[in-house]
């Protein structure tokens, strides 16, 4: 896991193989993905009052729409970074201390997600902070990802294949868009807090689709991406 | 991790290899099977009100059966998942997504499994609720699991070995089978939760048995396996 | 990861890498041992009524005590699991199932440790359930894992290097001597809880010193280990 | 996972590959740092009173903080693990139980974060002991690290490359500088619990630098580097 099999090149000493960095994050996303969980709260018994148990789990609806969307959030972003981690064949201190950030956000999502299934259906000030911190959480999410993007194609000899100029700003073009989007969702977060929560999930479904696909096509002129040891 | 010792052909850039689908997966159903213990309550000794702390173990038995079940499907999923991935050499991102729609209904059963816990000996209407969200669970559990049987057989060139429709087809039935008989634990969940709850046990033990067989069956007429790399 | 590089046989389709097994198993031990934390209770500022601090977390040791035997538990097991997955290259359904009982056993073990931590100082009687709790639990684990050892070295044709039967027979006496002694800190839970978990704590340190040894010593005439690929 | 390619000297029976060890690592990496999250608590709607969610937040400065540095303090730790792991090729038994010292000092991390960021802004005294216990545990991590890096170099067989002795000493220097510092964090824990806290931010940006970089610069005479299998 250490050893990168088929690279013929010397490895700088400083350099780390990318499937540490990957294992590592795998395992931060999939625990991240996975505590969401814990606060869908079961209703206490005692608490009922003699309300239906179906009745107070409907209630809970918001916690649902919250869970749902940062679930799909962290999942297409996992998706993301793996088909970021699949440019290079190694990294450099600085790629692991911005990929440490982007863990950062996701691994916060929890919390601005259980504040805003407390608070969504709340006073309106209360769910305008709730909602405000979620969208804040994104655009720094989004922010992370953008500077580990250039962190990984900065060096192009670290890259599998050459990534043309233009190819990288389509990429970072395509996903200006959507930062500007996740910006845009902080003000909505003060004007309806739940169309602030749907937008993320058409913006989950936006990124589904292959925003980086410009970097892997690069180098499309003639099999020039190295094969693997035969 | 990233690269595919092996594989000969060129790689589409927009596949992605198993392993880390495999990787993260794991680490999803890891980490839920895991998370189940934490609704293995300690009764707190306020509590107790002069009860034994044995007396007060004994009444909490639908937490111990929900967890034991919860724990045992978690399980057969992840090893009928296993099966899955080792029918593939590359996945393409309709695959992902058909994934990561299997992970949302594995991740939140910590939360049904809690639900019936807690209302099983409760108020029939109540009890009922809760056993038919659990069932409902399986159910979407049971549909994304098809959903990726089907992504993943779909295309025939990034299988290892070559599927016959025949044979997808068996193993579509049997899986219907089951499927089948999870539709029918929603009926139950109205009758008798624990019925419910002992159906899934028993259900799980069916997939215990390989019935993804056939699927690897498929290429049997004279070593047509690819041979690893010597 | 679901390729065996240097495995140059045929692989029987019904069988699994172990890469996986222990990629998932791993997961496993990881979240479980890591979870023991969330048992170290932080004393509520309100509940301290003048008591410093300090004098509140002092009184918690039998929750430090309980967590520091049972992280030694479980990382014992993890490095004993580590070295069986070790003898075999391939494994079976039934061999998943065994590891199965095992993941199940270790995963609870969050479970009556926090019993442990909340009733070792408190009623004797009830001191005596959770220890009674917490020493079944090992004796369970340790059935497990003796199944296990059972279903690896069973299939001689899925070992690494073949194990004599002496050899199996001196590992299972091994195990042995640390079974019976599993069973005696259940008789010890009932005379002195805090004797049991020291007890507990003995066993891990000797289950430290390398019990399955005679099985990997076992090929030790002339190099027939199999050597990698070149 | 197991089997180690491009080795190709004898591996002695009680060895293991240092891959397993780095992904049952990784895994109680990632899983400490990411429950770290569960102790960012979002306030009951009940408990507000009347005080706005904006306001009952920022009230909450010292978790927030207590959250970053211990976010950082793990993410640097299992950078320089992954630095220290990528010098040795295969490890003892002497090692997995250093290695599991260390990870018992990383998990329970999340402890005495939860613990400041509740006392942090309570009582001077109480103050006081919790971030004693912060900085404590810091020290026993910091030893812990210091044992496995000893434990690792120790061998020099089993290094991927040969260390120097005086690189190997101007590694630990550097790593005793910190020492000291985390020992001198403590002291400050009587005095300011803020600037304990602080400190701690700073060492981790200080061992963000490569500090074991002399170890790994040792064989730079001239490639002895072992190529990997081409």
């Amino acid at each position: 896991m250490t050893t990168e099999p088929g690279v013929s090149g010397r490895r700088s000493a400083a350099d780390f193989s990318t499937a540490r960095l990957e294992a590592f994050s795998d395992g931060v996303f999939a625990i991240a993905i996975t505590l969401l969980v814990l606060d869908l709260r079961v209703p206490e018994p005692d608490a009922l009052h003699g309300e239906s148990l179906a009745h107070a789990l409907a209630g809970q609806w918001p916690a649902y729409f919250a869970y749902l969307v940062s679930f799909l959030v962290i999942g297409i972003i996992w998706i993301n970074h793996h088909a970021l981690c699949g440019l290079a064949r190694r990294v450099d201190r600085r790629t692991l201390f911005a990929n440490l950030f982007l863990l950062l956000a996701v691994s916060v999502i929890p919390f601005p997600t259980r504040l805003l299934a407390t608070y969504l259906t709340g006073r309106d000030s209360d769910a305008h902070t709730a909602a405000a911190v979620y969208a804040a959480t994104m655009v720094v999410m989004g922010i992370a990802f953008s500077l580990l993007l250039l962190s990984f194609t900065r060096d192009a000899r670290a890259l599998r294949t050459p990534v043309a100029p233009a190819d990288l700003r389509a990429a970072l073009g395509r996903f200006g868009v959507g930062g500007v989007c996740y910006l845009a969702t902080l003000a909505l977060a003060y004007v309806s807090p739940v169309a602030m929560l749907a937008t993320h999930a058409v913006l989950a479904v936006y990124y589904c689709f292959d925003q980086l696909a410009p970097l892997r096509r690069s180098p499309s002129k003639g099999g020039s991406r190295p094969t693997p040891p035969a």
